[in-house]
């Protein structure tokens, strides 16, 4: 036997028997299940907490289960092991997200919640308010995993997109054409009038707090959707319900809240153009498809001796 | 000037002025607007009953405002005409109606019916219900204009998609991979275990009524949508409601019905995994909006002497 043929050892933890999907992923990338003393990589699907002090010389990669590690690297985890390489699961979770920031911007624009209600045949009166995304402009704040995966289920739809990011440089990447516009963030207060329908995306940082506020919400159209994927602080809250509660625009689409969970009678469960999903549009079950992926691409790229997805720099911390 | 500088005089019609986007398409199409005894083409936006008996001798084609034109045929209109070429309206308005089939799916597979019904943070009680259409199957049954424009739009969500048509031979088209598996209608019995989700697209035949009945609904699975954008007739209504009330099936959107309107207090408006929406897929402004943009290709065509999009065989009748 040639040591081509030699299948890679990999180890998965922390759970005996490793969920079927992880181990059928491994499998499928061409490496064989070992356990942690034998093997020559370790995939981890738990937390920080459960992950072993000490790794055998024999490990020479680490996938961790998560997009952003910052707990990873607080654990001390990453400083412990310098030899070894490890890969998040950046850009694994972005599809089930951008899917469901589609489904809310569609079931809001074609005005699904008022149907929901209706309980009877009213055609004449709901036939104004069905609107489309064909030719209207969509502008996405945030091209990272999340928007980029979005754009190409926008581009089909005949939507004019707008994506924005901190430099301005293009966006690229599969399925997103040229005719995608890229802005620099310092620009978006000329994007409010501008755009139909804004879809935010992006990370939670100082800077973006309360970047949807009322002065914002004042600009775009009253049959503006607004929605919200990525954290809630990015928009204020009261000045978003005044808007809806005005008809300032025509309503939001949150996955994600400010206070989060969102309490019990707050107006943003009352409002009938406010639809409020709570923070479930990447359940556990669609992370664990999504995770074991990442995992079968990463094991491949592995055994074949090529770069792997989403390398972690620890100087960068990410 | 020489003749091809000389703007071909196109009539619109019956209402006066005409509606400013037919105006605009018919100029950005490089024919100017003249009065019908004048004109060398007709754009009729009304209906058959109000058709001019006689045209012109001047008038050489006539665009007609629907994609189905059987009325203009009962009402014998070709037939008085037989030296003028005429137009539908085919094709037009499909990719409105494919954007509420994608819709419907999207909602019904997230699950947000329950959610706009919640009034409250739920996130571990909807986590499981909260499903994808990536690597999943969905069977689109009726390869016409909504199948063809619907295709492209499942696509980036990661979806499978198999196209039923009559013949199974396969589907091609703008925007259409080769990974869409085209089978023909006669093999629709193996396809209902193997699929995850259904859109029917085709026409309303003898041979299509009831094509959805309680046999086919009991052959998916608990978590599959059945989403109905194309005659009320194609699902057997009653067998439908049995399988939505027993949780055979996960839900069903529909924006026609059997029958339409659907009466008040019928089963379809309280069952909460069934969604429907009134026969507003194609609301009068969006219809306008897409008849605008195919009588402006088809004005661009007549000007350059290409052949017309949707032309009318008076043999076949469509």
């Amino acid at each position: 036997m040639s040591p081509a043929e030699v299948p890679v050892p990999v180890a998965i933890g922390p759970s005996t028997p490793a969920p079927t999907l992880l181990r059928k992923a491994v499998v499928e990338g061409g490496a064989t299940i070992a356990d942690l003393p034998q093997a020559r990589a370790l995939i981890w699907a738990g937390g920080p907490g459960e992950f072993p002090d000490e790794l055998p010389p024999s490990v020479e990669w680490v996938q961790l289960p998560a997009a952003g590690v910052e707990d990873w690297f607080t654990a001390g985890i990453l400083a412990r092991h310098p030899d070894i390489r490890f890969t998040s699961a950046a850009g694994a979770f972005a599809a089930s997200v951008a899917e469901h920031a589609l489904m809310l911007l569609l079931a809001g624009v074609r005005y699904l919640p008022e149907h929901l209600r209706a309980g009877s045949w009213r055609q004449h009166e709901f036939f104004p308010h069905v609107g489309t995304l064909h030719g209207r402009t969509v502008t996405i704040v945030g091209a990272g995993g999340i928007g980029r995966a979005l754009i190409p289920m926008l581009v089909p739809l005949g939507a004019h997109i707008i994506a924005v990011n901190r430099s301005g440089r293009p966006v690229t990447g599969p399925g997103i054409p040229d005719t995608v516009e890229t802005l620099p963030a310092e620009h978006l207060a000329r994007i409010w009038p501008r755009t139909d329908h804004v879809v935010i995306a992006a990370p939670a940082t100082p800077e973006t707090k309360h970047l949807v506020g009322a002065e914002e919400l004042a600009r775009l159209k009253p049959s503006s959707w607004v929605i919200n994927v990525a954290r809630g602080s990015l928009i204020d809250t009261d000045a978003l319900v005044g808007a809806l509660a005005s008809g300032a625009i025509g309503g939001a689409g949150l996955d994600v809240t400010d206070p989060e969970p969102l309490p019990d009678g707050h107006p943003l469960w009352v409002l009938p153009n406010a639809i409020v999903t709570p923070h479930d549009s990447n359940p556990p079950q669609l992370r664990l498809a999504a995770f074991a992926d990442h995992v079968g691409a990463n094991v491949q790229r592995f055994t074949t001796g090529r770069d792997l997805l989403a390398p972690i720099d620890t100087e960068r911390g990410y």
